[in-house]
């Protein structure tokens, strides 16, 4: 097995490569990515579902959809308005920059300003390959539980943005925010932690803030 | 990248032959084993907390807990009365069988009945390596979403037991529990899909039969 360590850093390399000319291609374009990371279930679809009517006539938008299998996602990010490619990984359990180097050359980049990744449903293996995207954004959920930044430390030790969403459960739920933000703040002291619902709509005016002002600053960047 | 798939069929060949060792290990004792697997946050240290007292007095239990991080679950293991080992992965995304070997040298089978192997919280990679267990039980939750086993073909379709988690959050939620249904049969169509709460304690006597009757049948095959 000891093979095993030196053909992945290979592999990381060699992504990190195309990872930057994922990245030049959407500065290009002054287009924004977010990687958009999370556990099964914790609300990504729902998240860009909610998000895309909040963003409509002021950030065109572009969904690229990380499945092992069906098209579920990507038909759910078509329906709510966004252009849409789906990525099945046939099993894999992330997304790669080659990955989404074959997504990026079938989306009309010049008419977009925001796109979304949409990364397979894993709080491990995800956190270890850039995409190129600008900021990696981490849904977690109230059902997980409080302990999952102590379990899961690289995965929140990497991303920019934690949102916690289904908080609309709360009532029903043993999740101690407290603990929770504790957890996260250990491993990654400057991150903003936004609470939300998809449910209820809380905090979604926060969040498609938080998107409306890094595309402008991408935009400003690739005009000037 | 082309190295990469000969290199994961080695890892998997060395890795059931070990699984083959710890099976017997297992058996020679009477000991029965369950991996049990899910999604981050479904309920499997909840269920092995919540299990342990149901099998007092009658079977004898040891965990092994797979984790990136910490040694919370198996503290929570240990807390209610079962024997346990930790495991830290050091970033690994599963469990494997050379690691379960490793935990099972430390624990004293011969005062065991059942080992519950506690996987790493992961719908995806765990269910490629086999452990030397009997069955793998699979902790669903209703927050997951209707969706997954669609997503997640994989994993349902090797698993020999789904317990369906959270089942006091359905007035709650919007899940369809015959779409899960139609979903798990479609790839695995002879599973037991039994519905629980670790909170309420719907279904638990149901599981900790399933659990002691096969146990029992294991005990039979080692005494013949």
């Amino acid at each position: 097995m000891s093979v095993h360590i030196p053909v992945v850093e290979k592999i990381t390399k060699a992504n990190d490569q195309i990872a930057e000319l994922n990245r030049s291609l959407l500065d290009r374009h002054g287009v924004l990515g977010l990687n958009l990371l999370a556990s099964p279930g914790a609300g990504k679809t729902s998240l860009i579902e909610r998000t895309l009517p909040l963003l409509a006539g002021r950030l065109r938008v572009g969904v690229v959809d990380g499945d092992i299998a069906t098209s579920l996602d990507a038909e759910r990010a078509a329906a709510a308005g966004a252009v849409s490619v789906q990525i099945n990984t046939g099993g894999s359990c992330h997304l790669d920059a080659p990955m989404v180097r074959t997504a990026l050359e079938k989306l009309p980049l010049a008419d977009l300003d925001l796109l979304v990744v949409e990364n397979v449903g894993n709080l491990i293996c995800p956190a270890s390959f850039r995409l190129g995207t600008h900021f990696n954004v981490l849904v977690a959920s109230l059902p997980e539980g409080d302990d999952k930044p102590f379990k899961y430390p690289t995965m929140y030790r990497g991303v920019d943005l934690v949102l916690l969403n289904k908080m609309d459960l709360t009532a029903h739920l043993d999740f101690d925010e407290g603990r929770f933000r504790e957890g996260v703040r250990a491993l990654n002291e400057d991150v903003d932690i936004l609470p939300i619902s998809c449910r209820s709509g809380e905090g979604l005016d926060a969040w498609s803030q938080w998107v409306e002002v890094r595309a402008a600053e991408g935009r400003i960047a690739a005009e000037s």
